[in-house]
């Protein structure tokens, strides 16, 4: 897997269920903008979500929706392990390209241990050999890291099953250390598996891509799919450091502190569809004033979603 | 609801699935020795087990193990608030005194106006007069406080519904202060509706109770029930100082950074059944000579747990 992934955004209905209709419509036009699918990711508000709507809408997508199994890397980490099997043993067997799994998020201060044998556990209770482990790094999130001993002993344990990594930790001294450390292999083990970096956004894209990282799974690729891809294609040209800097200034229109309504609120305005608004406790829409002030910043950047109704 | 309480210890088989047999009978022992059973709290690797688990655990205990739902406050709170409405409707249908509620914990520095709704959200879901929702301020492992300000808009808006909070914050003038705004009902409202304030652990007990709080929740009661009792019991007597000193001194024999493993480690060694070590990821049990250790220092203290054959 490489390429730009977004962590899909989840629309919901009025009553509060995951709206399948919308979220069909929404993976479809990011497949049609070159994006590929990780649904079920912090910015899909997933662990607000019940492993049982998470099911449903993974099947929906598959198998109603057509959706390219290849093309998608569901996040299946939770605090239970069990929930955890559960959603990966899914994606695996719909031919999911690759599950990115959370450590369990609870409590803090646990060692590397404790973390392994949360892995270990999901890897033998899937025991499928097609399972292919994305590690999520955010740590400012998820209170717990992922060190790099622990991906050592990971990638050493279970060769090729441990296929990557999304560092989301916002530091580019330590996404480059687990390319310079893991994207090329272990020195000391001659399996051939070597670990694909994610940049955690496209802050990083063509730094990542330059140092021989694979892309980026990035929360603005919901809302700027055609500038990140095209960014993505263009990085051995002398394009590419304008291309980085446009959707770094995109990027920057979006408060981190409230990054989900306000591209909620983006794809509502442009799609004129108030409906995708809505977020999950204990998310909240954005004020109107809050509003405004993004979709000013948004029209003197010229910013335009592209084809938001050819889906 | 007032008195001890333990978050009760989860047992685990060798496969990993929870150990109904050995739940059943510490639930027992704990019930036999006066205290109640707050099931599914933090010491009780709730977070690490699946909703469907959880309710297996609840059902056979009621059902099956008899115990008086009077006397059950089960943890139901979750990052997905749809978990949170199931256990906290099962809780309800079986007659269970209260249900003790985490807020929402994967994202962090959200507002006030998120955590309202995500218990308003329960609440109205629930939609069952005789829900009784005891708050879980625990900032440091859930990463998501619960204010001053949300506790009045709670009370507010569900008098009588929101019925207590447990302070594991470590902090007295916290807890003391819960007490002082909200132990006695609501000022500027005439419901008659007051929050019960129950200490974390035993050692703000004594202040607690004297304070006009109503007991405990403490990890510990799950080994050292008795003292922690009598202490309950004695508050008001000549005896109480040196009661709330001898179970602190027992209480710090217990590593914090490993407090669920140690307690498994004394039970077991009390009872003679290792099976009772057993954590799941991303816990891992205490190394031999952590256990020694433990067990050197419960000895010098003269520790025995009561009658652990009896049940």
């Amino acid at each position: 897997m490489r390429g730009i992934f977004a962590p899909v955004l989840t629309p919901f209905l009025p009553s509060g269920a995951p709206d399948i209709t919308r979220f069909l419509w929404h993976a479809r036009w990011l497949l049609s903008n070159d994006v590929n699918l990780a649904i079920f990711g912090t910015n899909s508000e997933a662990n607000s979500m019940t492993t049982s709507e998470k099911l449903t809408l993974l099947h929906t997508l598959v198998e109603e929706g057509k959706a390219d199994p290849n093309r998608l890397m569901p996040g299946t980490g939770a605090c239970a392990v069990g929930d955890a099997v559960t959603l990966s043993k899914a994606s695996v067997r719909l031919g999911c390209g690759g599950v990115l799994v959370l450590p369990p998020f609870y409590y803090k201060g646990v060692g590397d241990e404790g973390v392994f044998r949360y892995y270990a556990h999901l890897i033998e209770q899937v025991a499928d050999e097609r399972l292919r482990v994305y590690l999520y790094h955010i740590p400012q999130v998820s209170g717990v890291g992922i060190s790099h001993s622990l991906i050592e002993r990971l990638m050493k344990a279970y060769p090729g099953i441990i296929a990557g990594i999304k560092d989301s930790a916002g530091d580019w001294k330590h996404t480059a250390s687990l390319i310079t450390h893991f994207g090329k292999g272990l020195v000391t083990e001659g399996s051939g598996a070597y670990l694909r970096v994610f940049a955690g956004s496209e802050a990083f894209l063509l730094r990542t891509l330059r140092a021989g990282g694979q892309g980026c799974i990035s929360a603005t690729a919901n809302v700027n799919p055609a500038r990140i891809v095209e960014l993505y294609h263009q990085h051995e040209t002398s394009q590419a450091d304008r291309l980085q800097d446009a959707c770094q200034r995109l990027r920057e229109a979006f408060p981190p502190h409230a990054l989900i309504p306000s591209m909620k609120a983006t794809i509502a305005h442009f799609t004129q569809d108030k409906g995708w608004e809505r977020v999950r406790p204990p998310l909240v829409e954005l004020e109107e004033e809050e509003k405004e002030s993004l979709l000013r910043r948004l029209h003197e950047l010229k910013f335009k979603m592209p084809d938001p109704g050819a889906c």
